[in-house]
Order: C-alpha cells, then sequence, then structure tokens
C-alpha cells in the first residue's frame, strides 16, 4: 500500500473542497498554499502506519482521515505561529509564509479555516466506520485545544511563568501522542498502550527542533535560523549543551521504540522508528558538531 | 424548561475545561471574557426552541450542545473580527474586546480554542445520542468552515471583488441556517424543510445590525459605531435607505414565520420570531427614524 499517496489524497480532497465555485478565493488559495507542498508528513504517516501494523487490515480509510486532520491542525498551527503577533516570519518551507504571501486577515482566516476543516476530513473519511469517529474526534480535541493541545501549548508564551514541560508537552507532543493513538483507534483498539510512543517521539521532535534551530542555517531550515534565542524561547540546546542535546535525542528514539505494544506489525514499527531517527539526525547536521 | 439555564450551563461547563489545573491561565481568562456574560444567545435559543417545537421530547441534550457549539463559534468569529487586522474593535459588548484585555497572541489563540472547544460541546452533549453527532457536526463544519460558512463570509471582505450574495449569507446567515437545522437534526428529523427558517432570520438579523450600525451610538451599540461605513463594508441602509431597509426586515420576519414546517409546537415558535422581530426593531431604535 502507498502510505504517502493515501494521505495526500485524503488531503487534496479536502483543500479542494475550499475552492468550489462560490467560495472566497483568496482564502482557498491560501490554505492550499499552507498544506501543499507539505513538510515530511510525519504525523498522519505514523498515525497509518500503526493502524496498518496493528489493525489487521481494518480502519485504513478513518487512519488516514485521523492523520490527515492532524497534519491539517499542524499546517493551521504553522500559519498562525508565524503571524506578526507570535514569530512573524517571512517564510516557512522555504516560500512565504501565508502572511506574507496573502495578507493578515488571510492568514488568521486560512488558519481558522484549516482547524475547520481537520474535523471535516475526520467525518467524511470515517463514514464508512462511524464507530470511530467519537474515539478519533476525542483525541483530536485533546491535543488541539484547550487546556494540554497545542493553542494552549502557543499560549504558554504569553504567561511571564512558563510551565516548561506543558509547554512542551502541549506544543509538540500533543500532535505525536494523538497520531499514535488515533491509529489504535481507528482500528477499533484502546488507544491508551500506543500513547508512550507518541510521547516519546514527540519529544525527539522537538529536541531536533532545537538542534536545528541553532545549528542550520536559515536557508537550510527554509524559515529563520535561531527564532529561540531571539525570541527568548526554551530551547534544549541551551539547557543540555549540543552533545547533552544530541544524547537525549538518541535516548528518546531509543525509548520510542521499546514503548511499541506487541502486535504483527511491531517489527516494522521499529524499524519506521529508526528510519526517523536518521532523519532527525542527518551526517550533515552531525558534522557540524563533530 | 429554563431554556437560558441549560444553554448557559453547557457553556458554563465547556468555558471551565480550559480553567482546569495546567492549563495557561490567560487563555482561559480570555475564552472566559468572550463567553461570559453573553449576548442575547439567540442562535443557541433558536436551535433548542426548534428541538422542543418538533422532537416530542427527544434530543434536547444534544440541541443544546449544538446550540452552544454555535454560541462557541459565534464568539470565536467575533474575537478574530475583532483584531487590529480585521475590524480593529477596541469594545466589544461594552467592555474591552479580547486583544484589547490579553494582546493579540491570545486573541487569536482564544479563538482558535473556541473553535475547537464548539467541537468538543457537541460531541460531549451527543455522548447520550450518538446517532445525532454526525449529522450535527456535518451541519457545524458548514456554518463555519470554507467554502460558505463564516470564516468564508469573512474571508469575502479580503476579495477585490465581493459577491454580496455570498458574502451575507455566509457571514450572517450561515449560523442562523445551522441553528436552525440542528434544532430538528438534534431530534433526529431531517433538517432540510427548517433551513428556509434560519435564511430569513439570518437576513432579517444582518438588515437589524446594519440599521443599529447607521443609527445607534457607540455606547448603545456596546462597540464601535459607523463601522460599514468607516471600513467600506456593505449594508442594507446604504442600498434600500433607512425606511427600505425596515420594511425589508418586516417582510424577512414575516417570511419566516410562514416559513415554519408543520409541527406540534408550531405556533409557539412562531411566537417566538415576533418576539425576535419586537427586540430586533426597538422602539428606541425605531423613534428615532420617526
Amino acid at each position: 500500500m502507498n502510505v504517502d499517496g493515501l494521505i495526500e489524497r485524503v488531503l487534496e480532497r479536502s483543500v479542494a473542497g475550499a475552492e468550489v465555485p462560490g467560495s472566497p478565493p483568496l482564502l482557498g488559495r491560501a490554505i492550499r498554499h499552507s498544506v501543499f507542498p507539505g513538510g515530511a508528513r510525519v504525523r498522519p504517516k505514523l498515525c497509518v502506519a500503526i493502524t496498518a501494523a496493528c489493525g489487521e487490515g481494518r480502519g485504513m480509510e478513518a487512519s488516514a482521515g485521523a492523520g490527515a486532520a492532524l497534519e491539517l491542525m499542524h499546517c493551521a498551527s504553522l500559519v498562525h505561529d508565524d503571524l506578526p503577533a507570535f514569530d512573524g516570519a517571512a517564510t516557512r518551507r522555504g516560500k512565504p509564509s501565508v502572511h506574507t504571501a496573502f495578507g493578515e486577515p488571510i492568514a488568521v482566516l486560512a488558519g481558522d479555516g484549516l482547524i475547520v476543516m481537520a474535523f471535516e476530513t475526520l467525518l467524511r473519511e470515517c463514514r464508512s466506520a462511524p464507530e470511530v469517529l467519537a474515539p478519533l474526534m476525542s483525541i483530536l480535541i485533546e491535543a488541539v485545544g484547550t487546556p494540554r493541545g497545542i493553542v494552549a501549548g502557543q499560549a504558554w508564551e504569553s504567561e511571564s511563568a512558563i510551565d516548561l514541560s506543558a509547554y512542551h508537552q502541549a506544543k509538540t507532543g500533543a500532535l505525536f501522542v494523538a497520531a499514535s493513538m488515533s491509529g489504535a483507534a481507528a482500528a477499533g483498539l484502546d488507544p491508551a498502550p500506543w500513547r508512550a510512543l507518541g510521547e516519546r517521539l514527540g519529544e525527539a521532535y522537538q529536541v531536533a527542533d532545537d538542534l536545528r534551530d541553532v545549528l542550520l542555517s536559515d536557508e537550510e531550515l527554509g524559515k529563520p535560523a535561531g527564532q529561540d534565542a531571539s525570541l527568548l524561547r526554551p530551547n534544549a540546546v541551551q539547557n543540555f549543551g549540543v552533545a547533552g542535546a544530541i544524547t537525549r535525542l538518541k535516548g528518546l528514539i531509543a525509548g520510542a521504540s521499546d514503548s511499541i505494544p506487541d502486535c504483527a506489525g511491531a517489527p516494522m514499527l521499529r524499524e519506521i522508528v529508526q528510519g526517523q531517527a536518521a532523519r532527525l539526525m542527518p551526517q550533515s547536521l552531525l558534522r557540524q558538531v563533530a
């Protein structure tokens, strides 16, 4: 099965829904700009890989829907985080950020529209498995909203006293936890045993992101580098140093691999996690710290 | 049954969920600020009144959930519409707007959080009637998202050529249509025959709003008056004159009343619609045009 193709098709179907005759054209273009071409699509790929591993053939459609919904939420958060009121980032994924290309009003609305589109995608892709809609919706809401989702994570940046663990867990961890748990829930399984995998992967991504923010250039990142320092944001490299952060990253990847619940596809999932590790610690990055 | 109390309790339960220990405090306060004390809660009241009228006792809980979800979406749209990138309104409902009181980042996030909270509310209040979750979710999504919901309505303001009918239908009509259709869907009935009632009420509210924007002072409105003219927004009074707009408003109310499908509670609903008409055309406003 071509997982990448499956996810892209679901995303395309959703985005095309904002471009039908009678809809405001700029909004549709801004939404497409923020979703395509995508980043690595790690969250939806993780979700679908878990369903394939543990679902015995069930729930692939709902899983792709849940994964795409998480990706749309991720895109929404990037569009709003880039706004002048937050990071004020002029570029994203090597092209102009949405507010730079389409103006601030359309960027606010594109983010709003993407949040709604995420729920729309989940509803549509669960049509043939209505019994998993409520569990998947519940996981999605927990990952995104208040009190502990990405919206809450971003809101910690406006507090004078920041709860660091709550901040990271909400801002980066929540969507990985949701991806992992949704993969099981889409197959009709109890999602709880899959939480730890998402938590560890989420933290690994956060540490890798912190490393890249410090070590790479604007061009290599496709967005402004050094933002954590200039925005006084907490960063693992500041806390542990570069070598310490790399050690931590390796430990998190090993822990993620160990946490995978027993199932038919567990060996395949462990391979995927190791593959992600290679992606997170590319040679070019390791060379810089050698 | 105390409909007002029912709706306020559902809203309170949702807002309190953003204030639990471990959640970022400013975000929770901003969300409470934007939901309480409320406006007239016309959308949720309409929704619940329709369920009471046609549901033969079924679906009241789901209806209050759907109505509260629409109210939260309405609050989200007000918070984002007030942002400097849109209306830049310093006040709302006679108190500081959310970005004025809490800053722009928290206002963006409060709007985002309210959108997610709307879906959370619907999911929670449909627990005892899971069969109406998908239909109600579908109605909610159509009312809010792209291509024809309030997000799309607001996005028309960024277009150089505006589709006036699509603009009004999306910006104001969509939530009334959703309130009306959700009232029927919560009771397990076909929502389609209830669309016309929502469309006409929505247009009546738009015309009444346009009249108030032109005729009332900042103080009477609780927000800046004359914004349509200063922001070059389409306004029924500019198109038809004050007397013409009032005639149009009366016609829409009569049409709304006539469109109510036959059901046990139809006479009660007609009374509610007439009561709304009195609220929309208060004596103080009519005196000014006498």
